[in-house]
């Protein structure tokens, strides 16, 4: 067992900040990076040369080293998870740097002002995709509720343009106010068609766009999201009762060795080598349990990376599923204004063509009784 | 007192048709055609030159001249008004040849094909008249109706409009929902805007153009025309009673002179004489009769010419009017549907300006809980 190695390096010069040298069992040194989880054989140097990533970080964790007992200043714990200290280590680059991905920015537990509830990061994302999911169920109502209106509108205007209201009206008027009703029929129609559409093109898509399943499958990712935080919650807290045993350890082998300068004897000595045993083993049990921790919070990091952006993913084919068809709403209003302008014009071109002479030269013709003037009687 | 003329001309040369000639108590010989109710000095040709139209027709008759008893071929008599016989006189030019007007046209009455009954021509003009006020009714009560459902169109729209539906859709497809629902307020309001406009600019004008007063009008001009037709009756009554009587007369004097030839008496020749003064007084009444008659024509005739061709302005107006406001009907249509579409231009804008990422950006700039991502923990 070697004492644990010191934050400077032996050679005196200074390595950059976040790594410390350790030996391995065979003797030979190597350096580890705590925030970066790197590690490297060879010196990294202050000129911050980009160092070479580990490919196995934790299977090539020097096992039953015990470096250093003292509280680390350049990381802390927020519920369980490890976070570096703010100006600590090197600065972390963005995994997405050139977006505002969800990936890089849900680590932490979001807090109410109170501080007295937090929710977890990852919560926070969940809550906008159900709330998404809500927004698209709304605007599936609204869009119902219009389809109503129009229907109902449609039903009216058919009513009204099948009235016997001044059917008898005649000639060219007569025409024009025909057309007038007709093109009110069709006005009917178009609304009807509206309706028919809004309902086939707008509102079953945004109803059926995911399904009840997706509720369930948020659920999932929740709750496995929610289950590897439990486990990393119980490797935290195995963390912490291997670090108060090693404690332990460590007192009672300063206890053994403060007797041994008292009264020297075999049996003291005997006691201290089993108590600098027991130490040593408590520190492999500590170093085992932080190596599980930190197996647990990569497998969490890795999981919340990949759900998140797929959470993004969700997000986006949303908005442009819900972009696509309100676009497919307003083309059909457009529509609808078309060919509503396009019912009035033949009404438009026969009010054009009204003509009262000629329109009293057909009823003439139809209801004149006679064109032979009266004359005087002659006796 | 002189004996009827004969029918021909009593110089051998025939008169064209239609022209008699009459000798005026003066002893001068003048030209009168039954038809035509021409009166000339000059003796008529058959070149049919145009005659020379009598300024006072009836004034200058001859009174006192007893021409004919014979029936006359040339009129007949419907309704107590005097026609000339198909094909007899000559032809008669309309009064406004360029026009189909009613005063050419609504001389004898209307028989339904059964014959049993029978309209006069003034009463189908008069019909028109009312048929058309109905009309104008009706175009007025079905553009209420229009009004009473674009009014619930609207009023629909807008309360749909103000829902709290997806009211928490957030980004640039919050603002496009956000339009959406604006432009369906806007939309409501077009179409109440239409809805009022259609109540004032058409409803209106056409239920109150020719207000309760029309129909009186119109009674007015039925009780007068009715008035001179009565006349025209009482008249005509007249001279079939003033005909018969001098048929009565002539009768008698046959008698008494058949009588002078069986015995030559004094007596008998006063009777004759007395007979004769009898029969001329008889012939004078006739023609005072008959000249009674056709003044009332003639005034009849008049006032039928000035009242349909006052109907026909009434129903040129009455089809103007409707033309100028179906017109504005339908241009309140057009505008209807270029307001509603340039309703929808600003969610289309917006809709095209959807971004996720953008919505992305903000919201994690709002709602992020950490971008500082976990570290190993270190022993």
């Amino acid at each position: 067992l070697r004492p644990p190695e010191s934050h400077e390096e032996t050679d005196g010069r200074p390595l950059p900040p976040g790594w410390r040298s350790y030996t391995s069992p065979e003797g030979q040194r190597y350096y580890v990076n705590s925030c970066s989880k790197e590690t490297t054989w060879r010196r990294p140097s202050l000129s911050a040369e980009a160092p070479q990533r580990l490919l196995a970080r934790h299977q090539s964790s020097p096992y039953g080293k015990l470096s250093h007992l003292c509280s680390q200043p350049s990381i802390y714990n927020i519920n369980c998870v490890t976070f570096p200290l703010p100006g600590e280590g090197p600065e972390q680059q963005l995994l997405k740097p050139n977006e505002w991905s969800y990936c890089d920015y849900f680590w932490a537990d979001k807090k109410d002002p109170q501080g007295t509830t937090s929710v977890a990061g990852f919560e926070v994302l969940l809550q906008k995709q159900l709330k998404g999911k809500q927004m698209q169920k709304e605007m599936a109502e609204f869009i119902h509720e219009r389809i109503k209106i129009e229907e109902e509108y449609a039903k009216n205007l058919s009513k009204l343009s099948l009235s016997p209201l001044a059917l008898q009206e005649e000639g060219t008027l007569g025409e024009a106010w025909t057309q007038l009703k007709k093109s009110l029929h069709d006005e009917a129609e178009v609304h009807l068609k509206f309706s028919n559409k809004l309902h086939t093109e707008v509102e079953k898509p945004l109803l059926t766009f995911r399904g009840d399943n997706f509720k369930k499958d948020l659920k999932k990712y929740d709750h496995h999201i929610a289950d590897l935080r439990k486990q990393l919650m119980s490797r935290y807290a195995g963390v912490e009762k291997a670090r108060k045993a090693l404690a332990d350890r460590q007192k009672d082998l300063e206890v053994k060795t403060q007797q041994l300068e008292i009264k020297l004897s075999n049996k003291t000595e005997e006691d201290i080598k089993k108590a600098r045993r027991k130490s040593t083993q408590a520190g492999d049990d500590l170093m085992r349990c932080v190596d599980l921790y930190n197996q647990t919070q990569c497998k969490w990091f890795e999981e919340m990376v990949t759900t998140s952006m797929e959470l993004e993913k969700l997000e986006v084919e949303r908005i442009e599923w819900i972009q696509q068809h309100l676009r497919q709403y307003t083309t059909l209003r457009h529509e609808t204004d078309m060919f509503n302008q396009s019912m009035v014009e033949p009404v438009d071109q026969l009010l054009q063509n009204v003509d009262p002479s000629k329109d009293r030269e057909l009823w003439v013709k139809e209801n004149k009784t006679s064109e032979v003037r009266p004359v005087d009687m002659d006796i």
